[in-house]
């Protein structure tokens, strides 16, 4: 029987690792050894529907128990309460995990805290979909303009961004948001892939992975570089004679890089036609990224998976510094952040273009990217959501790519959960496929 | 008997609360009820020298567990270490904690992983003053500038500050350390306090110990704002009148405001003559900084408690948006990262005043201004450190202050120890100052 009120009964944290660095799929100039890994998250409630409320953060091995005990530490926040309550405000209950002075003070509004409160804050809103009976973004896509501002929270932002000119951004696309609705569902929306190019793979891989992606109908591919300068000139070689001159490559350093090497470097590539350079430098440095812009145009410049929060997206729009804004499902303080996040970057006009590696980071981003094109860019040209072919198995539903564009989820929730045997045969360290690796 | 080789045997870390919140000593616009607490960290060693390397991550409580947990995860990179290879290398050391892959994804260098690395930096620092027998501002002052240099890393800096650069200054400083030592030594370091201006505190408080500050050779003190801008105005007021004209007078915000709000708010103030305003809004808006410090001309703007990194104060130096560059001794990556914060401002010509709230955070950060002071900037002029009279009597060589100044620690060491009784006292959740405020 269920209660009349529903409340949350717990928020489970569960030490998910894949042994990815086996085969270096995930390896980059900064991260040489990667195992993905989840600090996976499971709201619980007694409403006695069965629905649970499941997200992760992502890291890459080591340090996911940190991870997961930030996350723990928000138990006293979310348990006890009224899941009615927490739901239907979800732009108070996630300004009040942020906002929260003491763990404000280990931040503020970046890292390991921050992270886990948008672990929470997605868990609450998979659930509120899944109650809906609504994909994620199909639920946001749904919301009246007023509610989608409420949700967002404009401190630090209204220089760039006011609460009105938000709405107005929102009630602009309103009348034509059923149209793209209906498109969206038809096309899917525009996806690239990481897949051929990551740094351990040999010349020969790179080939032909690069040839299989144009087959499979992707228009995009990239390669991460930033290690060695003659390689990635070989590299990019071999990728664009794969590809041939219709294909955009987009190159990836992962923060390798000083200002002026990131210049330099970029110029040994431009021969190749890179389409953008991601990463060039510190994710904290957009003055950096605005010089490395302006000195290597029309090159284009992407960042944004390691940017700690809205106030640097923010000043990277305000300084002219990107050309691409790329959102993370689990970096920023989760669905709440990146609207805020999707509405600075519509109302620059900059494209949005998410993050989408690691493990179920996908799933989950996609819901975004989809509501953007619904209801506040209401466009997906020049856009494009990053797709890394590995760890989809371990999830309830998994993306589905057609001809290189990513099919609109359809069942209920954000899409981040795993599947009991996936968290059961990964769980660190006692999880067998760990202990079959220590015996 | 001491082996021929010690090494590092062990990284304890200790849960020290205070129950500050009862007094509202430290109360803010932004952080209305803080217990200071400090994730103290002791490094120990089998060289049978009776010698520990002492230092403390500082909190506002809750959450002082997890950034507990991120100290100890720092553990497998030091314990088991020769001593004398990890402290006479300490920039391979700082660069090796701070790049180290799967921390850095969890930052990267920002948030709870930054100030654990910090934390565990310091005590190395702490430990190796003690070995050679000198104060800690004292052992740096008397490094070769080729070993400074050593010390820093460039990363992400070379566009702003080079290696040769930053030996310039030094070398530019080194005929006359000596000098400046001895007068150092007779003359102690200038100071400010902020005792009298807690947000919590009554007009009448605020009024008499305003006046005791001036009583007691203070030059400048500090006042907490940002709640409301009537009670500021007539708190200015109040301290304005306790100390007359000739007595700089600093506000501090907390980061409670927008850009917009933020000049409204001083322009209420200006009459008053403000001297600074202190972090008027998101330590991440350098840009915002900047708007707000062309807005508000002449007064100072000042911020650093909380920015996270190297990277972002090259930025607000860059982009001219700081009149006073705040460090502080315990938020970023330790000593090596804040020496490459006081090279960013003597290159720009940039004042620092450290931030010494909370608790031990004076005793620790008056070695970097003395430091400053003989071989960076070579000058104490418009430069003071931050006083706040609570929590001192804990440490085993608290800070002297004598007529608005601090002397010159002269024990060998950081000054981080804490007394063991105090350790033992406060220790959460089972100290008896803890277990009795339960029962």
């Amino acid at each position: 029987m269920s209660p009349v009120t529903a409340h949350f009964t717990a928020l489970d944290v569960h030490d998910v690792r894949f042994p990815t660095s086996d085969s270096l799929d995930g390896s980059d100039a900064m991260n040489p050894n990667p195992d993905y890994s989840a600090a996976y998250t499971v709201l619980r409630t007694d409403a006695g529907d069965s629905l649970e409320g499941q997200a992760l953060a992502f890291t890459t091995g080591p340090g996911n128990d940190l991870q997961i005990r930030a996350i723990e530490g928000l138990a006293d926040w979310v348990v006890g309460r009224s899941v009615e309550q927490v739901l239907s405000d979800m732009g108070a209950f996630s300004k009040e995990l942020i906002h929260e002075p003491h763990l404000r003070w280990l931040g503020p509004e970046k890292g390991v805290v921050h992270m886990a409160a948008g672990a929470v804050i997605n868990a609450a809103w998979d659930l509120r979909a899944k109650r809906a009976g609504q994909p994620l973004w199909q639920h946001l896509a749904l919301l009246e303009p007023e509610e989608l501002v409420s949700l967002v929270d404009f401190r630090y932002l209204t220089d760039a961004l006011t609460r009105g000119e938000a709405l107005e951004i929102l009630e602009g696309m309103k009348a034509t948001r059923a149209e793209r609705e209906e498109r969206l569902l038809k096309e899917g929306y525009p996806a690239y892939t990481t897949t051929p190019g990551w740094l351990g793979y040999s010349d020969d891989k790179l080939d032909r992975l690069a040839r299989e992606a144009v087959e499979q109908g992707f228009t995009m591919i990239k390669l991460k570089v930033g290690a060695d300068v003659a390689d990635d000139v070989r590299r990019m070689k071999v990728a664009r004679a794969a590809v041939g001159d219709g294909i955009r490559i987009a190159v990836d350093a992962n923060q390798r890089w000083d200002v002026g090497p990131a210049i330099d470097w970029m110029r040994a590539l431009a021969p190749h036609d890179p389409y953008w350079i991601e990463e060039p430098t510190s994710p904290d440095d957009l003055l950096g990224h605005a010089v490395i812009r302006r000195a290597i145009h029309p090159i284009k410049v992407a960042t944004g998976e390691h940017v700690a929060n809205r106030v640097v997206f923010k000043q990277l729009l305000q300084a002219d510094a990107v050309d691409i804004v790329q959102v993370d499902a689990a970096r920023v303080a989760g669905v709440n952040e990146n609207l805020a996040i999707l509405l600075l970057a519509a109302r620059h006009g900059i494209p949005v273009c998410p993050h989408a590696g690691g493990v179920g980071l996908g799933e989950m981003v996609q819901h975004l990217s989809m509501f953007d094109y619904v209801a506040v860019s209401g466009t997906w040209e020049d856009r494009v959501i990053e797709h890394v072919d590995h760890l989809h198995e371990h999830f309830v539903t998994p993306v589905r790519l057609e001809r290189g564009r990513y099919r609109a989820p359809l069942a209920p929730g954000g899409s981040g959960e795993m599947l009991a045997a996936s968290v059961a045969q990964h769980r660190y360290p006692d999880g067998p496929v760990w202990t079959a690796r220590r015996s």
